[in-house]
């Protein structure tokens, strides 16, 4: 994130301190409340649970929305957990240690698989992530997929709380082959995180609760198109004499149950030529038919 | 791209006085060059041209790149002349009017479809674009839309100009449904600009010369895994015995030439196997069919 708020002038400002002052200058209708604290402490996690459950733009109201960018598991493990004890939703966000891939990952406590899940290996193992980091030696950055990234998470966020389009779940982006995998993961039923789990059970509450949607056929006998000036016909694939020859015995069916297609009759010299021929036949057809 | 430059404190400045501002800002130690003009009449495309091909880092050579940001097809179609005329390879770029997609297409002249070989509909019926946008109205607008778009733009310029991953052709996006089409199209011979056709024929020209790669075969004996703790082997799906039962005749072949599957022999009472020889001389009768 430092990588695209930070400007020259700006050195020696936290982070924090510097997304603000870069923020406010592009949107000075915006409030903002910074903290520029680690959540992960006792102290500091519970002033994190209260702003997001106090926090909103209505006094004392929860805030609609908390998205992670933070760059190491501890912290989105702690956001994690936070947000499934809250019901929280909230959308993570990362970009990889070599810069050139990066991912969002929209969470709805007990509806979506949560953080802890389907964990990292580094945190399903409970490896100390610092021993992975060697001292001195610094992540890789590109500010194009930071940005890129950061963009898909906004306008993610803009489709939640705007409601239009398809709000995604998982979005990956890797950025040497311009591949971009999408999924849904249902939340793990033995999850780690027995808040997870209790969230779970609440959600599958609620649902039971919902009134089952009435489907009504909707019935439309108006033809979709009025005029067919290429005059378009559909015609059967196969004959009604071959379909004749073609048929072999019917099984016996209980009512309302009809076969699509008979074993072909057991004369036939050979069937699936005889099939084959057809196919390639209607295929002459069909392009007589189209180029008339 | 205002919508990513202009800040409250610019109001009143033009897009390239307020972008070259707020990127000098962020970077200082870049040189910038900035002409805020119309390229579509006959003297500014002159300048524009000149700036294309003597406006590089060393001084009067070309550009290495031309990144095209325009909002309107006149621009893009000025740009896609200067750059055929030239063989400047550019990236055009793009937002939807709903402001909800976008792309960025990476042009070589000769080597790819250039903006006119397979030209929008707009430029293609000769319609006068003023005439398809409304007095007054104003076309939506998504600045995350276009982060996004921008940084597809600069990523894939950073791709060619420093030779990492690979450089995409084109590049589009649905932001509603985070669908991410992708394709390479080949230069129309029959393309309108007579620029792109001589280019074609050059870069013709230039890929018969280049010398043949040599296929050398990699001879890799050493095996792949040293180790093998879990005991892994490969077994043939069928037992030795299976394999004989099934056998059949073998065609008479020229040298060299082996039979990777026998026909079953006709006795064989499996009715699998049967089967099997059907869809075989189906197959073949496919191919025989395919090649007249």
């Amino acid at each position: 994130m430092n990588r695209l708020f930070y400007q020259p002038n700006q050195a020696g400002m936290s982070k924090v301190e510097a997304a603000e002052r870069t923020l406010r200058e592009i949107n000075p209708d915006v409030i903002f409340e910074i903290y520029n604290y680690n959540i992960t402490t006792m102290d500091n996690f519970q002033h994190f649970m209260d702003r997001i459950s106090h926090g909103g733009i209505t006094d004392g109201k929860p805030v609609d929305l908390v998205l992670s960018c933070v760059d190491n598991f501890e912290a989105r493990m702690t956001i994690n957990t936070a947000c499934n004890e809250l019901g929280q939703s909230w959308i993570e966000s990362g970009v990889s240690e070599n810069a050139v891939s990066g991912h969002i990952q929209f969470i709805v406590p007990g509806d979506t698989s949560c953080f802890a899940c389907a964990p990292p290996l580094v945190v399903a193992t409970h490896t100390d992530e610092k021993t992975l980091k060697r001292e001195g030696v610094c992540a890789a950055s590109l500010p194009t997929t930071m940005a890129i990234v950061a963009g898909f998470l906004i306008q993610n966020t803009l489709k939640y709380l705007l409601k239009f389009g398809n709000v995604t779940y998982y979005l990956g982006y890797n950025a040497l082959k311009d591949f971009f995998p999408m999924m849904a993961m249902k939340p793990n039923p033995e999850c780690d995180d027995c808040n997870c789990r209790k969230q779970q059970e609440e959600f599958k509450k609620r649902e039971a609760l919902k009134p089952k949607p009435v489907v009504v056929e909707e019935v439309d006998t108006a033809p979709l198109h009025d005029e067919n000036p290429f005059e378009i016909e559909i015609v059967s694939e196969t004959t009604e004499e071959e379909l004749k020859q073609a048929e072999g015995e019917k099984p016996q069916l209980t009512e309302g149950v009809t076969v699509a297609y008979t074993k072909p009759a057991k004369s036939a010299t050979n069937v699936g030529l005889g099939k084959q021929r057809v196919i390639y036949d209607q295929v002459v057809t069909a392009v007589s038919k189209a180029i008339p």
